[in-house]
């Protein structure tokens, strides 16, 4: 869709005052060794002997690795800060200070015994982005941020931050690290105190833009090079409960059973059937059963179970545990059991991406011959939160057997290139006004 | 069908140089105000808060009831011994020495938290027996045993020990009471060491009669006063493991997924109705399941799940484990999982009663105007033990609500009244030759 030499053309017809931004039909591709040297520089950081890593926010890896990024980045030509909310911001000058910044960037930290690409291949791409523009002297209209979220894995902190909406008690919470939110966050440079100062208003940044792994296999399955993220799923999770009656599992006859487990089994299918008789790509998951008392000669009295569905649309989360709802309750009446639903507070709303961002990186990949496919991102971005205060979009590269959160996490170096290539030319085209057209 | 003239005339014939035998038509009642009043009393030794008892075997609380049990025993002319494995033993000679012992009893120990029925009634009813006998001069020809069980809560030991079953790897085993069985039963006055001299020869025991309450619904449900018991059941454990794949639970599409949860919920279907389609009153039970990670937000990737499989029959066992393992075979197929059973050790084979002793009890119900119902016992008792040795019977008296190991345990004292009416007419009748009928 992005034809250069168009968007060129009408970016200076638009703006007639401004020194001509770089066209993205002249944007430089990704030197692939470097980034790769780069990654692989990176795991050293938290190392573990089974090949991934454990860079757990707030831990001396984190700090060390981070320092590590901050080093890239000043190589890189970038005047780095660090926010409040240790958040670690690159930051490449714009032409017109009026324009408000491009921001690209992930996280680095890692959960622990996780892999080499969640997170890091997005940090690592933006500063190849910056890297290139420094080396062929490319000055953008805007104001380019690469940054380095702070605890991306353990509940989205910096971008939260970001977004205005990191509250105090999160600050309380400690990570695997041993640290809590509040000391780590000192530990990475930032002020806990002045949380309030990572804040970034509605209009401070024109985009942001994120490359990560698909953490999913749907992009290998179908042999496509790229995903164009619609939007970040919303989560609602609930914890049902079914109540039956626990007995001896040697004198009570089958026909006088009120097993809470034989209705678990039901409801756990039904959870399932919901999510598959529907059209769409909505998920449903029962990840956790624990059946009481528990022993293989009583009969189950109690079951609990977690109930976990995502989805792009909010009303469609409801329409699917409508019907687990309506099913339980003929499940419950069948099995002579009760089966109630509790409403958990970790629930996420749905992001969506902003559909001129999503035709920009789509025009960007065509660009440069890549095939590419329009995905939900299943798991949760950073994004997500900035999507509050600015148009995000995302960029998606293969993770080989859709394998994340592990050491055998796996995303190939010319993938990877592609991926640095397209948030190259996405730069670009929105630096050129593409957003506006 | 018992005719007591008839038996008598039978036995006179049968053993001429005899004594007379008490006819079961002169059979004394029970004193149901006495049964009731020991039964309260033995609630003292370690009564609960709640209601029922804690008399773990070997704890203090069963030590000091063993001694209240003894002396009740002595009080109804009893000649009291401990053998080597602590089974408490009164004895009252019979006329003809040459004929084994008529034995009655079960056992006063509780699980944690037990009821004030299990086992208990069939002690008192075997010491009301016998204390009935003396009060009314009634001498039979057998010696008759009124036995209090070592430890049958915790794996059957006394029996086990008088079937010469008891191995030397189980006088190891701590219980509840914090005592190895091995010390228990010193503490019980019995002599560990020499646990082979609590071996009966098979033709020492004529018959061995177990009183119980059920501890099913059935009885009650269908309103009979009786439960003529046909056997133990026989029980098979297996372990079953479902292997799927672990996956995010955000990423990774709904026909993507091998899931282990689902895979294990079909087969908790598929027992339970490999149990049901089949006539019969087989029992099989999915008590316990884990599945791994365990998190709401992952797919789960293994799932570890009990099968019990119970029935009067070892071949009806087989067969039902053989549907589960077949319909298992096709589920793992189906769901992309993998599923083995492994085989557990605890098991227990089939024990049946004596036809001719369930007709005996049948017998004496009928001619006391109570109602019988022929069931299995689905759960174990010491008689399954003493079943390697001599005939056995069991008779059941109904529970209400089918409660037990709990402290909401009950038996109506009309109820065990009945069953110790039953228990004194089949010990007279099996007295009276009604075994060679």
């Amino acid at each position: 869709m992005v034809d250069g030499r168009w968007i060129s053309w009408v970016a200076l017809l638009m703006a007639p005052a401004l020194a001509s931004p770089a066209a993205p039909s002249r944007a430089p591709l990704a030197d692939s060794e470097r980034v790769q040297q780069h990654l692989a520089e990176l795991t050293h950081f938290g190392a573990e002997p089974e090949g991934g890593v454990s860079r757990v926010a707030f831990s001396d890896a984190d700090v060390a690795g981070r320092a590590y990024v901050r080093r890239l980045m000043e190589a890189a030509g970038l005047e780095v800060r660090v926010d409040a909310a240790g958040n670690l911001i690159g930051r490449r000058e714009g032409t017109d200070r009026k324009l408000p910044a491009i921001v690209v960037g992930s996280h680095t930290d890692s959960v622990p015994h996780g892999g080499n690409y969640d997170g890091d291949v997005g940090v690592m791409g933006g500063i190849e982005v910056a890297q290139q523009l420094g080396n062929r002297h490319i000055r953008l209209r805007h104001t380019l941020e690469v940054v380095d979220f702070t605890d991306e894995e353990g509940g989205l902190v910096g971008s939260r931050a970001m977004a205005g909406e990191l509250h105090d008690a999160t600050l309380d919470l400690v990570n695997a690290s041993g640290r809590s939110v509040r000391d780590g966050i000192r530990a990475l440079g930032g002020d806990p105190d002045a949380i309030s100062h990572a804040r970034r208003s509605r209009g401070e940044i024109a985009a942001y833009l994120e490359l990560h792994i698909e953490q999913g296999g749907t992009l290998e399955r179908t042999r496509t090079d790229i995903g164009v993220v619609e939007g970040i799923v919303g989560i609602h999770w609930w914890e049902a409960t079914i109540t039956g009656v626990a007995n001896h599992a040697g004198t009570t006859p089958m026909d006088q059973r009120h097993d809470a487990l034989l209705a678990a089994s039901d409801l756990v299918l039904a959870v399932n059937a919901a999510a598959t008789e529907l059209p769409g790509r909505q998920v449903a998951t029962v990840g956790r059963i624990r059946a009481e008392p528990g022993a293989p000669n009583v009969i189950p009295g109690r079951v609990v179970l977690s109930v976990e569905v995502r989805d792009l649309d909010a009303a469609r989360i409801e329409a699917v545990f409508e019907r687990i709802r309506t099913r339980a309750a003929a499940i419950a009446q069948a099995r002579g059991t009760s089966i109630e639903f509790r409403d958990l507070e970790a629930t996420a709303v749905p992001a969506l991406t902003d559909p001129r961002i999503q035709r920009i990186i789509d025009g960007a990949a065509h660009a440069l011959a890549l095939t590419t496919m329009a995905m939900p991102s299943g798991a949760g971005h950073d994004a997500q939160d900035v999507a509050h205060i600015a148009p995000i979009g995302m960029i998606f590269v293969p993770s080989v057997g859709g394998i994340s959160h592990s050491p055998r996490e796996y995303t190939a170096p010319n993938d990877i290139a592609h991926g640095v290539n397209v948030l190259m030319r996405a730069v670009l085209a929105i630096d050129a006004g593409e957003l506006d057209r």
